[in-house]
């Protein structure tokens, strides 16, 4: 069977800036992740990351990526047009998208949900507990009725975003505070999952259940199809009326 | 009460170059569908097309409008990026946007819709049969069960948009094809609603029920609120765990 | 203006058994929360319950109902379904219709989702904080990010509901749970909205915000038709090809 | 791996009654959908049909079925009580559903849509063009942008349905209707998909593409999981107030 090709982006830089984040992930945030998804031998696995050139996201690489997970936070602005216009038409010829955490304010997300995607946030000690809400979906296989994360940022409510098609997770948050934390929307041919979970100074992304929810997401984010963008012109195919005049007489009522 | 600011916004551009289009829209085609509306007296309507300074839209004159009307064709690429981004922050604040027939490949559209927008089309002698499939839909109030335009431009499907909210309308061509040709999406705090009708050779905006639908949008999509965009940090409103190493702890399995 | 008629229908049973419950409402549920409805002008507001012939819903007055609420709890098995059947077919007429709390159980919800509507519970000292996930709903109107309610009973997910058309609440419990608490559906031409709130041992319906949600809804849900079912033999609208033996022929096949 | 257990339930009464129906389908029209799905080497397919025992759909029937696929027209009112409710369960737990044609009268597919499933209809010589809304889903695989049916019945809008999650196919027919001829809703933790085509006096189930969908369907129908319904009382994960009195309290504001 064909493997799925997978591609964790990651932003690489807090990694390098921030004693914490390094000790949590020392090869990257984008790496724990890969390397939890390694484990799934029916993925084939591979990293991108900002810093590279055109962000490691070259024509020939999106063209073999059947999914892509993104990762970034405080250099969303560095991130160029070209590149997210390049994915954004990926994504609706048919690529899965897996958008992490703070990649809610991503260009690629914004650009695809069409809204501010803006919500509330701490950072601080709130346990996170996150509710499956949709306990028949693929994306919550193995996951139980919650699960939680003992320290995380907060995310609360409203969360910018368009009605998703499928609402997947709720987090409940010590603090007072819900948000949406898992939810899936069809983009053109391509499926879209965002989940909340993994900010860079918690250890998110070793959390078991946290890596069973993305592996799960990339199968079920898998493309089906890849049908590039087109507007024909197109002929009928039944007889039309063989009449010029017809858009100057008046029109006619309802019944 | 309070009128709706209404501004309908055109292109203004066919109507120059084509004796056709000049033929049937003399004033241009948003002189006749702001016409129509101020038959309405609930309405305040006014006009403004591309070739205006910023487009006839300023902050000032967007920060009054209530709905938005928008034709354009063959010049989207003209319309500049600025403007856009300020109509769709109008627009997540709380403005009502109505999209006419070919708008659906205008920039503010497709930014708000986030995928292609793309369809099948033909210019030819096809009559188009819309069946109203919302009869309790305030947009279809006073509209029947189906109305006729004698001869249209064919828009055909898929046609490249986010499952709509709400599924107004969808066309009959006598060439065979299909098309939603009326559809809602809640954008923020806007409503968008995609009416197809209104190719610029087609005397279509002179006909009573497209001129209905267009006057019951407007009021469907007058604003509830106006709220600006803000991504703020937020304080708990229930005590936290004093916990600095809560981070540091392996996290906990679910029930 | 014509008011809305607007119907509270309780089932008036704790009332007359548990003295805490008679405490809090001393003429019974539907009379407190019809009460706080009565300071609209805009309504006209009337009470029905269960031990009234044909449970108070008889055709004359369900014909002259514009929104129905409801409220059942410990004897939704003795509503007769012949009162459902009617209730219902109004609602897809219609009819709004508003259901509260412990209503996720009565027989005209079920049968207006097609679902469990289970869900987790527990009676205790937990407070809910519910949180306007769509603050440009009319039914939130002045409701502000979020009320809280002192000691309610907790609802917890996952909640046996199809996915609603608008997401408009979400609740925060103390003990730990989240809840859909606010939602809404169109079911045939009738507005569904459920309303989480309002266990009979707390005295949630004298909550100021709790009848401002209620308030709003009535407006929100009032109808905008009144369409009987039916399921026509129609005639066509295009001429057929008189070919008598169309059905014989193989199909063709797909471009 | 384990088949897909497939059920394909048939009224078997027109085919006993006319001798057109006989023609078309000798062995019954859930023998020629049964037999068309057994060229599918991952489901194991079996026939029940109305006047069995139980209607063939006993409790251990329905328990080893994953998808159940439902024709029926001119009996749905002898289909007993109790063996939708049964059957019904058992969506709710997990099992798909495909209903065909008539079948959205039947008393299973009201009781899932809770609405009146109504609609137009002629019997005559109209072609059927099914066009193609989903070309990412899996339910259109190998369909292409659009199939015909050299003749059909006709059924128009509008369709009494609650709006799906997914619309698939909407038909053109040469009479001048249109309608949603194939929408899938999720319902519990079962997966309910609708198809429209199949009248009695027409050989549709022969059609290879009519019997690529259903198998298509199929595949996208079986379950995930299979969760019993409950409604737990449910113990708090974090501590309470320990506050018998809070009841009791004015209500808080909001910020």
């Amino acid at each position: 069977m064909t493997k799925i090709q997978t591609l964790v982006w990651g932003e690489f830089r807090h990694e390098k800036k921030n004693p914490k984040v390094a000790a949590l992930y020392p090869d990257g945030m984008h790496e724990t992740i890969a390397n939890a998804l390694r484990a799934d031998s029916a993925l084939s696995v591979s990293t991108a990351w900002l810093d590279q050139p055109e962000h490691g996201l070259t024509t020939e690489v999106l063209a073999a990526t059947d999914v892509l997970i993104w990762w970034g936070h405080i250099a969303h602005g560095e991130v160029s047009d070209e590149v997210v216009a390049h994915v954004r038409q990926r994504v609706l010829e048919g690529m899965g998208l897996i958008v992490l955490h703070s990649g809610h304010y991503a260009k690629i997300f914004k650009a695809l949900m069409g809204t501010t995607c803006s919500l509330k946030w701490r950072e601080s000690t709130d346990k996170e507990r996150i509710w499956n809400i949709a306990p028949h979906h693929p994306i919550t296989a193995g996951i139980g009725e919650y699960f939680e994360i003992q320290a995380e940022e907060m995310y609360g409510e409203p969360f910018g975003i368009p009605t998703p098609d499928e609402l997947i997770f709720i987090s409940w948050f010590t603090g007072g505070e819900v948000f949406r934390s898992g939810a899936t929307w069809q983009r053109g041919n391509g499926r879209v999952f965002y989940f909340r979970p993994g900010h860079e100074t918690y250890p998110t992304y070793h959390h078991q259940q946290v890596q069973r929810v993305i592996s799960n997401a990339v199968h079920w984010a898998k493309p089906t199809v890849c049908i590039p963008d087109g507007c024909p012109n197109w002929p009928p195919l039944e007889p039309l009326p063989i009449d010029p005049e017809a858009a100057e007489r008046p029109t006619e009522g309802h019944r």
